[in-house]
């Protein structure tokens, strides 16, 4: 593994083949199906070797002995992230962010322990210049697109500060990643009025103001599924008790479903006649599907992803991060943070 | 209206006919109609007698005169809370919730501007001795009953203190109106370890600690909804961003559905089969359906309702407020919040 030279060589991203509920299965079978189908990247994996190349032949892969990386010791998904890391620098979490930070990779992906993928990021790759914290977006469906959510919690108790950053870097990802030219941002609150909000919220609305980003004010809970705003801007501790509420309708409503149909045979031929219209519809919602949240602020490229991601939420998370690459994300979010420096 | 002796009297409940979107029809066929079904309380209605008296006629319905209670004003929807209740004194929200006040009345029940009805409440019935800042409480269904939730935008930047006290009267209001005898409470927190939570939540956690509430500590976003704890503690900007997310996923699911019918006379034909389950799963979920929240901590009892509050909403809010004077919720709140005074 040579040194990256982040511009003219191919985008180099380690996946952690540890990482996620159903490792190493998915990890590897996701990271290597997105490898064949473009093979304009070098992928790595990373883990116990013997463990990856057992799941490589019995899925009958062939993958390039020399990008796998050994490492002996696996962060388990309940470990506490700062301990964690500290007593396991052989695991394949810290291994490989180290390997981002010290040039030989660009990108991270990891399905394994969020709070430490974070953490290990953080303390190991650094953040940007400028950047006072990082944060993690998460996409949700609406009626006219997706809209992101930052931070959904890489951090608590944010300033008003890190909530402009958020709104720097957020605008500049959807901007790229989504291709929306001036994507329009809001600021989480309880009313539209600009009177309305927290201490830290109207703080920061104030700052965001004075920025060129295409700012829409204050929005509130039911316009990140409106549609009104293409990113939403908030603490990560409402984003990510955000989060996961949503996540928790979609339990609930799978569940009423089941209820309704073992209350009788009619019910149960209704439910069934719709099955598949249902998971038509619900398809946008599963998050499990959609790949992983980037973490933006971190000095390198960092995907994480939901413990029971699939194989393919793998594949996309690799592909995102080979985009975050192409598009020269890290630079385009420094020179943008610079240039409100003096917010 | 003679003054109303709490513990001997029939309960007196006053019902804002002005307020709500389709005020005043809904306001006084849901009013009047709880009264019909039940007549062991006095039912007054206040707004634009004219209007009121219209309702009644065309509607077929007797109501004696001496119980309507004619005010001029009407606080609309969209105006500034704190501005619109010094500016009418005399809207149906002031004077109403003025004669709680002077004790002529016990309740008073409102589906008009949210803001104002809980500035009205706040600043002329005044707080409970010992309760710092009062508290909206949603319920929301989940798998195996209700959840309530506190608060969900009676304030913002709440202290440790007011939390606890949250946590104290959502507990009791639980016990007595669900009919749960020890109602297990959660700390709404970014995961489930005692270490995580923003500083005034970790605080919060700190304090219920030491009373003798059924405390859980942690809960994350999706416990709301899978019936981990039946009460749930946040700061009411986090509850009322939640709040307005779940109405929105709601009425994304259904513009979802929607959108699929469209597609083809196919799918035209599935969907209409499984309307009227639909319609039973999602009733739950109906926050139009449920009536109204109880603003908690105030020296009275003081129901709100949605806007968009049907005749049945409206109803129900009538039913509860009757409800929780019977109980004697306010005496009950005052005690135990005295019993933590030294917290």
């Amino acid at each position: 593994m040579s040194n990256s030279d982040s511009s003219n060589s191919k985008c180099k991203i380690i996946v952690d083949a540890m990482g996620g509920d159903f490792a190493p299965q998915n990890a590897v079978l996701g990271a290597v199906q997105a490898f064949n189908e473009n093979k304009d990247f070098e992928l790595f994996l990373i883990g116990k070797e013997k463990e990856i190349l057992k799941v490589l032949s019995e899925n009958n892969l062939s993958f390039a002995k020399e990008n796998i990386i050994h490492t002996e010791e696996v962060i388990e998904m309940g470990e506490t992230p700062t301990a964690a890391i500290k007593s396991k620098p052989n695991s394949s979490i810290v291994a490989g962010v180290k390997l981002v930070k010290e040039k030989k990779a660009d990108a991270f992906v990891s399905a394994g322990n969020t709070g430490a993928v974070m953490a290990a990021a953080t303390l190991i790759m650094g953040r940007i210049p400028g950047v006072g914290r990082p944060t993690m977006g998460a996409s949700m469906p609406n009626i006219s697109g997706i809209c992101t959510v930052f931070d959904v919690g890489a951090s608590v108790d944010s300033k008003a500060r890190h909530l402009l950053e958020y709104a720097i870097m957020g605008s500049i990802y959807t901007r790229e990643i989504f291709g929306i030219e001036k994507p329009s941002v809001g600021i989480l609150s309880v009313g539209e009025e600009e009177t309305k909000g927290s201490e830290v919220s109207l703080a920061a609305l104030e700052m965001i103001k004075k920025t060129n980003l295409n700012f829409k004010g204050n929005v509130e809970g039911g316009d990140i599924l409106k549609g009104t705003v293409n990113v939403v801007i908030c603490d990560g501790f409402t984003g990510n008790i955000l989060l996961k509420f949503g996540e928790g309708v979609l339990t609930l409503l799978k569940f009423k479903f089941k209820e309704y149909a073992e209350k009788g045979i009619t019910n149960k031929l209704k439910i069934g006649l719709v099955k598949g219209a249902m998971k038509e519809i619900m398809k946008d919602f599963d998050y499990e599907e959609q790949g992983g949240v980037p973490l933006l602020g971190v000095n390198g490229i960092c995907i994480i992803g939901h413990g029971r991601s699939t194989s393919k939420a793998i594949s996309n998370m690799v592909l995102r991060a080979r985009e975050m690459y192409a598009k020269s994300l890290i630079k385009k979010f420094e020179s943008s943070i610079g240039q409100y420096s003096h917010l």
